[in-house]
């Protein structure tokens, strides 16, 4: 008996933008694994089995899953955004890594989404339209010096800097870190935007620059981008041009 | 008479990658303005112009929908992936930077979807797991030195980094000088991904090392992604984990 796990990218929030690709993969399994927020995105369907957990216990939630797909069902285990990127999927690789050797041979799928920064981007205009990098705040699973290292080499290269997981009840003060080291090493007119509950009819969007950027109106829901020295405004959008001669006319 | 312009994200390909949202915006267009292979994927509709045209105008082809919006059209602008991660977002809002002052109160909008290395990633594991930077090698519109500046920083910061437009006709040798310049920064067994149609029914993976990786099987249809120093592989998939610890076990 075979069971198979796919890790499933549901978007930003709105149905209209979880791909046809991810509704058919939780339509298929037989039982749906998640954060119990992420959870409630998906209709329910008679006879499916729902795993709801806590957002903090992604290891333990990874092997929950993978035990149940080695026992023969077809799991979905439900992320929000992309799965690849900050969410569950890596979550359970390592728990593959670590755990049973039999569930290396497990049939092991991931089904892509729209993640955080790119529907918070699409909100304002496109402050992502040069190179640039995605950094996660938490430091729960990496040190602060780490970060730091992180967002110095981000200003060296003049990256525009996509920030998930700015802040929540547990960490307050990282993103007024971030925001002051950046300032010693960016201009004090980088635009900064804090995009809340981008993707969502909920979407909030309010718009800043480095030096009044105020990291207290973050949460957990809160995408934050800090753009390149290239990023600027037009009419109503903000954006970064493809190319540096652009900028420099 | 005033009309409307969105930019839609098309997703890597596959039919069932394109979010339900970016199929409405296709829909209810009058005009569809974009490079013939993407316009290709939009399922033709009674009355609904098409207005293809070669990849590497871009601007033109911006300027060309935005005239089309301001006399009272109601065009998407069609394009690959997400329009704004090296796609035509960026080149829209530069044409309205530099164009009809009145081209700054039209109807705006913004569609996202799945980005070619969230396709790229799902194909392989979840190389994205930790932080990261995207960079495009095009150097049509940076300079070269601008390119080894932000290569040279994400090797600093051990992100895991996805190389957009590897390599094309015009651009042989990119890809290539890139390696030689990560081969004297991160360690020669660096996992190394080539990608090709990610998220379409062609997808191929080619997986190597930094010490091992031949630049000449990239071309315009390929994702490369190179590792963190954390990155690894676990039975057929290649993962970055979220910890820093976890990799030090």
């Amino acid at each position: 008996m075979t069971g198979s796990l796919v890790i499933v990218g549901t978007g930003p929030g709105k149905p209209e933008l979880m791909t046809p690709a991810a509704g058919s993969a939780l339509a298929r399994a037989t039982d749906l694994v998640g954060y119990a927020a992420y959870l409630d995105r998906v209709p329910a369907r008679h006879g499916q089995r729902r795993h709801a957990s806590d957002n903090r216990v992604e290891l333990e939630r990874a092997r929950h899953a993978l035990m149940l797909a080695a026992s023969g069902r077809d799991v979905a285990v439900v992320s929000g955004g992309d799965p690849g990127v900050f969410a569950m999927a890596a979550a359970i690789f390592e728990a593959v890594e670590a755990g049973d050797q039999a569930w290396r041979s497990l049939d092991i799928r991931v089904e892509p989404g729209v993640t955080a920064m790119l529907a918070a981007a699409a909100e304002v205009g496109a402050p992502l339209g040069g190179d640039f990098c995605a950094i996660s705040l938490s430091d729960n699973l990496k040190s602060w010096a780490t970060i730091e290292r992180r967002l110095k080499a981000a200003a060296e290269a003049d990256f525009v800097i996509a920030l998930y997981n700015p802040a929540s009840r547990a960490r307050p003060h990282q993103l007024g870190q971030a925001f002051a080291l950046l300032r010693t090493l960016k201009a004090a007119t980088t635009p900064v935007l804090f995009v809340r509950a981008a993707g969502t009819s909920e979407a909030k969007v309010i718009a800043s620059d480095l030096a009044e950027a105020n990291a207290s109106v973050a949460d957990m829901r809160t995408l934050v981008i800090v753009g390149a020295s290239t990023t600027r405004c037009v009419g109503r959008w903000i954006y970064t041009p493809r190319s540096e001669r652009e900028a420099a006319s």
